[in-house]
């Protein structure tokens, strides 16, 4: 999932992870500082600027990428490895570097969703209400919100974040309808059985 | 939708259209006598072998078969085009030669649904169960579920009909991601206006 900064990311993939608990959430590294109230291994890995060049160097990010000049945000390859061995399925919060990584190590084992907020205006005005920001982080939030939507082109599903409840309905179904995707879907065995008796 | 005859395509079309009113039906024609209980215009539009050449000349269907020897089937054009000219989502219950002709014709506006036993056993025994028809006419269904198989690999989703609420509910699962598709959803709108803010 990938969608500009303010749009509600976050709290839509919580929801969902409420309403669905097979289901599970990538923890993504970060060097940026903790906001107030997140956690250490929940929201985040907080890992030094030494630590994460190591992780990279040795291989054990599925997708990185620098954002907003200076922070680093990588997606550990180990959870998303075993998530897809077991079947199970596993969310990512990435921006759209890491959406196209994942599109490439990936393929179609991955669904990639954008989502997208109510209005232009809407998006301004939820990223003036995060009051832990300064003026000038707001402003490269915003220029990367239009990178974001520059690249909306590669991605499979639009959920517009207006009414919380309704995106993550939205989400839960296009969780179901990937679980019944030919591919992935159960009818090989059908197909065998079938073929026995021919 | 497509799937073997007995899978029970009809009776989750009628729930889903139960649960989104909004959602409607194409009405097929057939050459083939009305089963009890079932009404013109309804369940089909009941026609002569006569009239059905007259609309296939006429370039009346959208896709039209020739299924169990001596009986065809079509899909109206018109209702189709209607639907998809006001965004309205209509279902199709046809087989995999009516599927590839919707493909054809439809390019990824249409998704394509297989809907599969949960057995083979099962479907024999779902098939038996229907006294209304021969042993003979059971082992030609028998023979065209088979066929209907061997074209799974065309399809974008398979829905196993075991239990009837759980089929309903990945096919609306399905319906939901649909409209969530990039090529369907209503982003350029908002595309626009940030075109317009840089």
């Amino acid at each position: 999932m990938s969608g500009p900064s303010g749009v509600g990311k976050g709290t839509v993939i919580e929801r969902l992870l409420e309403r669905q608990p097979e289901v599970i959430k990538s923890v993504s590294c970060t060097t940026r500082e903790p906001r107030p109230g997140e956690a250490d291994g929940r929201d985040y890995s907080f890992v030094t600027a030494d630590e994460f060049a190591r992780m990279v160097a040795a291989g054990e990010f599925l997708e990185y990428a620098r954002v907003h000049q200076d922070l680093w945000y990588g997606t550990p390859r180990g959870a998303v490895e075993q998530a897809l061995a077991s079947g199970t399925d596993i969310t990512l919060e990435i921006d759209f570097q890491g959406a196209r990584s994942v599109r490439e190590k990936l393929g179609r084992r991955a669904a990639l969703v954008f989502v997208a907020p109510p209005s232009w205006d809407e998006l301004k005005r939820r990223l003036a209400e995060r009051s832990t920001e300064s003026e000038d982080a707001t402003a490269k939030r915003l220029a990367s919100a239009r990178r974001e939507f520059e690249h909306i082109g590669m991605f499979e599903y639009v959920v517009v974040n207006d009414d919380l409840e309704t995106a993550v309905d939205e989400l839960e179904g296009i969780l179901t309808a990937e679980r019944c995707r030919l591919e992935r879907a159960d009818w090989e065995r059908l197909q065998s059985e079938l073929l026995e008796e021919s």
